[in-house]
Order: structure tokens, then sequence, then C-alpha cells
């Protein structure tokens, strides 16, 4: 079965622990990102999200990371879980990062 | 300020109720989409983000919407809250939509 | 029939103009930005793409805008004609800018 | 220098010949797929793009794929030279693929 309760990490050395998933799916915890266009230190960031409760272990799961600790910034996830070829579970996981902007005419570029 | 409180409704005419905010800025509520690619009805979907509590009204927020109770997908927004000409509050998002796949080698066209 | 041959106009203000579609559906063009990221003005830049030719009118169709007289990035859209309710063509476009960066290390944001 | 002329296959096993590259940067040439979701058998597809012609080997570059062979669909491409570890060139690339709908009103899952 697909429970996202651990910690894990990508490609580029970031980290992420997820605590506990509640019986509705919904998770948090904790993202130590290990890239970041910010102009403070990194620090660790809360997540929230909620992934599927499928039976097959390949689930369908988002989460939003808030940056607030060190930037404006708020990044969301969405992704699904995988059995790899050793039989361990990978996370294929797309992003998005918004950056605040000032105002409206700036909107066309606020999200990478 | 920047509060998410609120029904909200976009070009497509979806909708969706933000309930309540906490003091961390986590926040959950109800999507009501009005589009969908699934097979089974359309039925609201809970929502469960994060915004930033920024005191100029322009916060960047992001949330996830798990769609399980008519489908296998999970989507996930980030956007931007914004005064618009009248005063009004507008928000400025993109989204991804993540559907279920049955292996990695269809991950490629998981993500829309 | 979709042809793109004209001059089109975008929510920003940015404009195009598609000289001529050859038949296999390759054709060229300028683009006139109305925003940029760059540190240097704005001055109009080659697009360079390709249209289906189907007869119903809603093609599909791609381009790359090389910004190369005033930055090192490179822009590309991808999108569809339609007849609007007025009966006059509407383009939807989707778009992704490549901006430049130093190394492998930065690739995951180069991209918005 | 960078330059596109050569045979590049990615992690998906899809190959693409740039054929050549004219003084303007521009470059035609064939994507040859291994992935589809079409319904018909996958062909070789023309291509048409454009790149920096930067000296240090790391410009960007955008192509266009028309997959009017077996496909009402669209894709582009937008990415950037590297050299990789073992002084090798390395593509790295971001798309998004355009499917043909119907109407306005699907055209908000149009793109992947």
């Amino acid at each position: 079965q697909c429970n996202l309760t651990a910690w894990w990490e990508n490609d580029l050395g970031s980290r992420m622990l997820v605590s506990t998933v509640d019986s509705q799916g919904n998770f948090s915890g904790e993202y130590h990102t290990a890239v970041s266009s910010a102009q403070k230190p990194i620090e660790p960031s809360p997540l929230i999200g909620s992934q599927h409760l499928d039976e097959d272990g390949q689930c369908t799961f988002g989460f939003t990371v808030n940056w607030k600790k060190f930037s404006d910034s708020t990044a969301v996830f969405v992704g699904q879980c995988f059995a790899g070829d050793d039989g361990e579970e990978v996370l294929q996981t797309s992003w998005l990062l918004r950056e605040k902007v000032d105002s409206l005419s700036s909107d066309w570029k606020a999200t990478r």
C-alpha cells in the first residue's frame, strides 16, 4: 500500500519528511530544500498535503510547501508513487514555484 | 490583509470555499470544479493548503485538491492574491493536474 | 481554414506577425513582446514555428522566439486556433521561457 | 561552441536529428519519439526551431515538433546545452504538448 510517511530525497538532494497521514489522506511534514532562489539562508519549511489511499501502492498525491521562514514564495508538488525496479518506492513529481510579485502586470513571470 | 477565507470563483465557473485559515496559514475547504476529464460525475472535493500571512494583502499561497470522490487524480494550485482595479481581491493561480498512470513508462504524460 | 498569417495581439499587449506559412505548415515572423525580465531594452525578435493545416480552422501550432537581440533566453509557445463568439479567430497558447543558467546545478530554476 | 547539429537521445529513448543550423541559429530536423498518446502508429516527425549562437557552449534553444503524420498535436521543447561531467554535451529540456480539442470550453485540458 502507498503510504507517504517517510523521509524522501530527490535528485537535487532536497529531502522531505512526511510525518503522518490521517484517515482522509491528509498529511503534514517538513521540506528541507537543497536549492533556493531566495536571498536568505534556507530553512526547513512546513508542508501540508493530501494523498489518495488506493491499495495498489500507486496513489497520486499533492502538497504545498510554505517557504515563509526565508521567502515570500510558495511551492506546490503533485505526483504519484511507484514501485521501482528493485521494489523500493519511488515518487515521481512535478512542481510549480510561485514568487511574490508587486503587481498584476508582473504576474506573467511569477510562476516557474 | 490577505485572508483566503471566502468563496472564490474562476473563469471556468469552478468555485471553492476556503473555510478557515489557522495561525500558521494552513487552511482547508472544498473545491467545486466546473470541468473534469474523469468518467464519473463531478463531486465537491476536499482541499488543503497553506498561505503566507503578509500584511500587504498580496500573499502567495498553494493548495491541493484530492478528487478521490470521483477520480484517481490530484491537482495542485499555486498563486497570489491581488487587489483588482475595483478594490476587490483577485486570485491569480496556476495549476497542475496529476492523473494516475499504470507504470513509470507512462509517467511522461501523467501531468497537465 | 486556419492560417496564422496575420498580426496577433495577446492580453498583455504583446504582438506578433506571422508573415508566411509554407506548404508544410512552417512559418516565420516577428514577436514584439510587451513584457520582459531582461536588463536590456526590448526589441522585436524573430520567431519560427509550425502549424497543422487542418481544414476545420482549429489547428494546433507551435513556435520558438529567439530573444537574442536583448537576452540569452528562448521562449516556446504552443496553442490552438479557435473561432471566437463573434466569428473572429482566437489563439489559445501556453508558453515556456528558458533563461540561461551557469551550470547544471541551476537547471531546476531555468524555466518558467 | 554549442551547435545542435547531431543525433540526440533522451531518457525515454526518443531520438532527434538536428540536420543543419543556419547563420541565424535556425534549424530543422526530425524527431523520432519513443512515446505517444495518439491512436495511430508513431512516425518520424519534422521539427523546426532556433538556437542562440553563444560561444560558451551553453546556448538556450527551442523547437517545435509537428506530429501531423499521425496526430493532431503539436509539441514545443525549450532548453539549454551543457557540458556534462565527462565533457560530453547534454541537453536539458522542458516541453509542452498541445492536443487538439473540440472547443474553447475544453481548452483547459489541452496542454500537458
